[in-house]
């Protein structure tokens, strides 16, 4: 994911059973194997949005992104998150130059933004820019910590480019929803990929419940 | 359970080490295997309350349980619920009926009550004026059922005796908190019951986090 | 509200100027008063389920209905609750007696039931053994309660239809999730009177932010 | 706070009194005023850990602080968060620089550090070197945001000193698990000192119960 980034599976206990059952315990029945008539039922659930079904499974990723990225992702309230810590532990000196395509420009309103590539120059100035932003912050961040100033006020020099790392912990109703907002259009380029990567792997888990997201439109339920 | 309940494990992704490596990720730190010291670690933060990194796993269970344990349980907003339903399916006519032993007086101001049994003939008494008002109102719920009046109307007149059933997913903090108040002195003996086999269940997956719950008075961080 | 019911809005901070100065935080900018234009932001926010911006305010509401009721209600996690225990407190004699148009048929499938009236004989005979299980429930809770049986366990014996009383806190968006669900047509007629009467009490407190949910077809954000 | 922050209550609906009639409801009662005795009950629940009853009210702050503070902030799972948007508007070149006073170096280990003054010259060069970013990293940014470049991307350069601005919606009972874990002495003094402002807020509208919260060594129920 990006220049030093990565969204890992780190465990699941998911699968269209657990949804299945789940949905028809409202009728006191339970089965052991997934039916034909099931994937019906699951497109049902998804398109009325009976929400709760989708929520008795979880997925713990291990993700690590920019600052400016993660900060996106907490605001998901429904999920479990731990993250590295500037104040425990010394500031990775990874931050993130974006490839020369994914340096754009927008076009349009707030909210309604799109977004066009840069021509090359400006593409590498933007690059070259960063990186040195990105090392005068770390060097001082560096000199001012060996010179003795706690990590946790040195830190303030650290740019929102820096990779960070965390735990996330949620469940497929919660996903539906981090990837209907983070992998749609209006998100910026950035977090989609990471969204995109985690629907890859939420879909290989549940695949009749990934796809009948798909069909709905990719609305969460 | 009681008379005609169960707590059943229906899946887990639950660990120890997701404890450990959740906590030590502030550090960017991870490892494969528990060593010692980290048991040392899981009572630190179970202590010192630092409670994120006991939400990175998830229990399902399967339950039965009479509707006033139910109303109990379903206050416990952090977790996930799928209930049987009157609306869309018959009532069961399993009721709880106490032991003899369990037929109890209460001792002493609200909120600080006490339990005593009582003597053995009114706790015969009870068991069979319960039964006797159990069979009315179920003879009744089937005899408007059978009339034509609708389920979710004729439903009214089951007692909150009547066995539900239901899952429940729920990550270990939230767990600890549950059996923090169910298990406790001050709960109703019967909610008590199945919180202790809940804590049970947890025990067997996370032996190291509830040895460290269990050492902190079974407060949940 | 229903036979012996009510809901009361006892206390809120909600006004539609929280919702577009909490989304203009966005911009840095933040007004004293509602101008023309500020009708449109929150039509859009509604139709683009912007929602966080509807969740800066509270509406604190005292509830009476029957237990049935309650527990459909309590199963929406974000807001707060705080009820009548039939463990501290002794059990209410009021118990839910629909008038005889409200005594009701279904017809159809679980999930798209609709409802039709009874014929009146009918009503009345459903109306006459509902009172009846009552009266026999409330009279053996009380005989067993007066020897010295503990009221959280002779409460075994009240009807899902007796009434409860309760405080329920909740913001604008988890209010118009409830509405969405509990004034649908597909809701239990009992709780749509409840989930109606909120609507109303929102509406009043949040004229222009109610009016964009009924546009959006009652959709929450 | 700090050097370009603030705290401002925006709203509120608290008051102790709806501390005592949410418990009281449990017992079917409810009073117009407080009485003497309901200080007592108010230091009970606290005590014993009945929380819900802290929730019926709720606190909307606006709140202008750093970056890192807000990081911190956000974690903060129950409450409702709406923030200044660096996609949308450019970023503002407010940044935070310590007083000399705390400039501060950390001792012990990781999870109980304490922390000292650095000798003023070190305090004097911390400060003169956080400037020189963030002025090459303001200047960077407007200058990649003037040929063009989104403002999305080009944030990349800005540090976690930059302030951002935000509403925050809670009620007591988070608010106090907020404080109980922000005003800590563990806690980074920048935060610190925005906590201690949320509670003197909380204080002035609900006296009672903050008197009770202290008296439980600032514990939230």
């Amino acid at each position: 994911m990006l220049d030093h980034g990565f969204v890992r599976l780190d465990g699941a206990m998911a699968d269209d059973l657990s949804v299945v059952n789940s949905a028809r315990v409202s009728f006191g029945r339970r089965v052991d194997e997934l039916s034909d008539a099931d994937a019906g039922l699951i497109r049902f659930l998804m398109r009325e949005r009976h929400g709760t079904p989708f929520e008795h499974n979880s997925f713990r990723f291990h993700v690590r992104c920019p600052l400016f990225v993660a900060r996106e992702w907490f605001r998901h309230r429904v999920g479990s998150f731990n993250e590295f810590s500037m104040r425990y532990a010394k500031a990775t000196d990874d931050f993130y130059v974006p490839e020369p395509d994914d340096v754009r420009t927008q076009v349009g309103k707030p909210g309604a933004y799109s977004f066009e590539p840069v021509h090359a120059e400006l593409a590498q100035t933007t690059r070259d820019e960063l990186r040195a932003v990105y090392e005068h912050a770390y060097e001082t961040y560096e000199r001012l910590v060996e010179q003795g100033v706690a990590r946790e006020l040195a830190r303030a020099a650290i740019p929102v480019g820096a990779y960070t790392e965390f735990y996330w912990t949620v469940n497929a109703r919660a996903l539906m929803n981090f990837v209907s907002l983070r992998a749609a259009e209006t998100a910026q380029r950035e977090i989609r990929r990471y969204a995109e990567a985690v629907e890859r792997l939420f879909a290989e888990k549940m695949p009749i419940t990934h796809a009948a997201f798909v069909a709905n439109d990719r609305t969460a339920p």
